[in-house]
């Protein structure tokens, strides 16, 4: 059984919003989670899981400060995980830029060196996270992921490749087509190398003839945000994902930007779209 | 009329969320705050207004980032101040600790030097900062006036010493007594001397006798927070205040502490408690 060191735990909406850190054996380093648990897991009750995988530059404390979510997941019955974006530490590669390195670890498997050594983020959340939450809370297996920006991209990818795993996927103002826009394109060259076909691996846009499942999915964007025009461009994804057969929900909010009070803004409806498939 | 630097505006909850900078007349440096707009201020109404006073070691990003009250404010239909909690800048009096000098105003003005200069912030809340917000903002007139900490001692003084000027006063985890406890002894020493005489004019327990209305005030307090038995002992205050002719709503909350997690987990009566008493 993997030890959890807790680091703090705040009493929050009648539940518990507790950190964790761990020695992760694919990242090979300490990682740092949060995770809510609602009341209704503190009176024995098993619970759905919601992960939530956040963007750049973030760690766990950002969504968990500012996106009011446990409110919602309170009254809804969820546990919320909320995990490291990346391999952190001395030991652990990084670089000078916010959108490569600590911070940045764009939830995938990396294969070229500096960064193969630490950079596991998606055997870390897929495997050795769900794991290790589902020995040590109450979780009743079901499971919804969303995330943000570089963590809507997350959400997209690993919800698209383990369509088996999860009831629902969203995403706010999500990386949609990493292998084509700016922040994508450098992060897989340098994580993945020049190979593009190791790229459509995790490219939600190309993963999407591939899901097992056809999850419902559930996108937020805001029209004023300054990264949605170049970096983000939902709107390739929803046209593909309607085409082939997929359920999607698109919804541009006029005026809002990429920030976390965007985010809040539109956290319930979220949550109201997940806990519908939970059913 | 002063002039207002726009820093930021995010719309959030179908408002505004701005940050603005001034030149204050009273501080004497570059003052920052924060306000919210809700929806129905952008549609020409006038709106009521809530002031938010932080404790130490914040400034106006606190409220602002981790409560979820603009959801709330945005639902009642208020504006939401959110001022800095002292005077900052390279040229004004600092100390090394957390509780003293920048970050540490209690909403006094300082009788002292080296804090005389800018440690003004008593005239700065009651005085500048209301004309500035009545000059550039759509309000109706209404107020109430709420805080955590060392700002539910700012709500509270502030309150009781401008009855007529609000409706309601509501509290986090308050400083009520500061010429009794640790923190006020060592700011009160500093910013107003020695002579005791002068410390009972920010001393919320001891201005009860004097506040010319008895507003209806609001005190919510964990259990579990670590300064509750020494530095807040809010009771003191509850039972002079039921006393003297106040009505006052005590919330004594098990396994709750000090952070924003527990202000978060509560702010919903807040606003039901000063909406109900703007009529």
């Amino acid at each position: 059984m993997t030890i959890l060191t807790l680091i703090s735990s705040n009493k929050m909406f009648g539940g518990q919003h507790q950190r964790y850190r761990h020695f992760s054996n694919r990242t090979e380093c300490e990682m740092t989670f949060a995770i809510y648990l609602p009341p209704q897991a503190e009176n024995g009750q098993k619970v759905p899981l919601l992960y939530w995988l956040s963007g750049l530059t973030c760690n766990d404390e950002n969504f968990s400060t500012k996106a009011g979510a446990q409110r919602l997941a309170a009254q809804y019955g969820f546990a919320l995980v909320m995990p490291d974006t990346s391999p952190r530490g001395e030991m652990v590669a990084d670089a000078d830029s916010y959108d490569l390195g600590q911070g940045a670890g764009f939830y995938l498997n990396a294969i070229q060196q500096p960064w193969a050594t630490h950079y596991r983020m998606y055997d870390y959340i897929i495997d050795e996270l769900p794991s290790l939450l589902a020995q040590h809370f109450p979780l009743n297996g079901q499971a919804a992921i969303f995330g943000h920006s570089m963590g809507g991209h997350g959400a997209l990818m690993i919800g698209l490749k383990n369509s088996e795993r999860f009831s629902s996927i969203s995403a706010f103002a999500p990386i949609v087509n990493p292998s084509e826009t700016p922040w994508g394109i450098k992060a897989f060259s340098a994580y993945l190398g020049d190979d593009r076909n190791n790229w459509a691996q995790y490219d939600s846009l190309a993963l999407l003839a591939y899901a097992k499942r056809k999850l419902p999915i559930l996108i937020d964007q805001g029209d004023a945000d300054s990264f949605y025009p170049e970096q983000l461009q939902p709107q390739k994804f929803v046209q593909s994902a309607v085409k082939q057969g997929f359920s999607v929900e698109f919804n541009l909010r006029p005026g809002y930007d990429h920030s976390y009070y965007f985010i809040a803004s539109f956290i319930e409806p979220h949550f109201a779209f997940h806990a519908k498939h939970f059913g």
